[in-house]
């Protein structure tokens, strides 16, 4: 996350190749991109950003790119279906594009913020093969956006996982255009923040419901526990075992793999005072079996989407995770490129 | 590992019920295998070990367990057929057993020491869902063993992975009787420790080369490393990913995926610093790849097994980890129990 001082016009992005671990080349190629693409839309140079996602290690095809660039430049043109276009056209592994749009009233005034994101697999937070790039007609002159857009991704984007690893690419834009006069101040930043979050937060979660090959998305909402890192810990040593994935994908709600994940999460607990539940069905209490819940786990656990409710009763912070399964499909869809 | 000051007959175990999770009773329960099992063998109380493997959060059938514990106490008999038979009882998902033996000579005297193990997923140390039983006839009286054990432990049974997930249930003992009136002296030490280790290693490779559905072993030697955390931090970083592994499966030497891996492990380097080579074939020369090895590449990769190098060149410390692939059958395999 960078903030600019210098405006920016755009942004230039190319599917299936990362131009990452490309030396000196690559960087010389993501530059090229960003001035071919400003003199594509006639606009002065340094004023693009560029983000590339896909394979590492390989350079990138420039005389293609080159040539899409000036092609682009010339059917470049306002409104909304430029929005879905751009949005189909980051897509990699995804099998939908991702948008979300908010908007807010001042003073009779309307005020947009809209997202757009890309990403399926290698998707663990800080933050995943995920580009995201949010705009907004709200005028920001004077404002430092990037400590608003970090406390907004830090529980959306930075709080999914499909397969727990971490990207080379990941990339968050939030730009400003200032086109609906509305300014961002003290009686505006709050209503702006919400709208903020709900496009981050909505966008991470059709990220994950789009991960590879999954069937699943479980919201994991961790209680109680000493430190929010601690939480955290907790959170991403369940969301990320494969034994505690593929049991979600098999509709089997094997809480003792639960247990065990918490055991090697680096947190202190006392095992004997967690509670768990499955949706609102309690699978243990103060950390006792409720066996003659085991039909409704099930119940539970075979749905598209559900929540984990873990409370270690150790303290009082929180953390929440969206978490996907583990099937065949993921396996079979990685194993070569 | 524990350290008995009392002497230690033997050991009973069980595989399909871990007996985790499973609070007084649990206790109870083990209390109960240990004596009935020295009962049944006629040897006074508190003189076995109690080991469990299997699903976490149930109570043992103990109906089941005690009737065949009384059986078993009649079927004692000496000799090698018996250590066989050992071997084939505590397999639960492992598909072959895992023993191995090593003898040295003293004086004329022949030293054993001998190893039996389980384990195939779960597999990710400290240590494993895995048990360990490791005999020898060596007196090691007034000798501590557990600081040999431990470092024999910790470079084999504790430098693997199948799944990244620990487990609840992993033990490894060691038992010296004495039988074959050689002592444990600084003449012997270093003899006895290589034989140890010999047992250790070979049993932890069997336990990869068993992983549940895995295809390939993969032995991963880091080098160069500021520090040995850092070499062990890569290593398993690497060895856990879900994308590096799905692409060793699929014979797809994506040093790409190797190097994101290297990104997010928590260890201090420079890329453009990096050698990275499958078997002695290079594929990244001080950060730069070397594409016109792709083919030798891809034809080490798609071994059962082979290793990759990688020197950090940022130290001197290193790390081995022997990890696995994964594959569609270890996501059918353990999507539920």
């Amino acid at each position: 996350m960078l903030a600019s001082d210098t405006p920016v016009h755009g942004i230039v992005a190319n599917s299936g190749n990362a131009n990452a671990c490309t030396g000196e080349q690559g960087k010389a190629d993501a530059q090229t991109m960003a001035e071919q693409t400003a003199a594509a839309c006639g606009i002065e140079t340094d004023s693009f950003l560029v983000c590339s996602t896909g394979r590492i290690g390989e350079l990138l095809p420039m005389e293609g790119i080159s040539k899409a660039i000036a092609e682009s430049g010339a059917a470049v043109v306002e409104g909304a279906e430029d929005g879905e276009s751009f949005s189909n056209c980051i897509l990699t592994s995804d099998t939908r594009k991702k948008t979300c749009t908010a908007t807010f009233e001042v003073d009779g005034k309307t005020v947009t913020v809209a997202g757009s994101a890309k990403g399926a697999g290698m998707i663990q937070p800080n933050m995943a093969t995920m580009l995201a790039f949010i705009t907004t007609d709200i005028s920001s002159e004077g404002i430092d956006l990037k400590p608003i857009l970090l406390e907004a991704v830090t529980h959306t984007f930075n709080a999914i996982t499909v397969d727990g690893d971490m990207s080379t690419n990941d990339t968050v834009l939030l730009l400003a255009n200032g086109e609906s006069d509305v300014a961002l101040d003290d009686s505006t930043l709050e209503t702006f923040k919400a709208a903020l979050f709900q496009i981050c937060d909505n966008l991470a979660d059709k990220i994950v419901a789009d991960g590879e090959r999954i069937t699943k998305v479980v919201e994991l909402l961790i209680s109680g526990a000493d430190t929010e890192q601690g939480a955290e810990n907790i959170a991403r040593a369940i969301g990320n075992s494969l034994l505690v994935k593929t049991s979600w994908y098999g509709d089997d709600p094997n809480w003792g793999r639960l247990m065990d994940a918490l055991g090697y999460a680096d947190s202190e607990f006392d095992p004997e005072k967690i509670d768990i539940s499955y949706g609102d069905v309690p699978a243990l209490v103060s950390g006792t079996p409720i066996p003659e819940n085991k039909p409704k786990w099930k119940e539970v656990v075979s749905n598209r989407r559900f929540t984990i409710h873990i409370n270690m009763h150790a303290g009082e912070a929180k953390y929440r995770l969206r978490a996907s399964d583990l099937t065949e499909g993921y396996v079979d869809f990685n194993k070569s490129e």
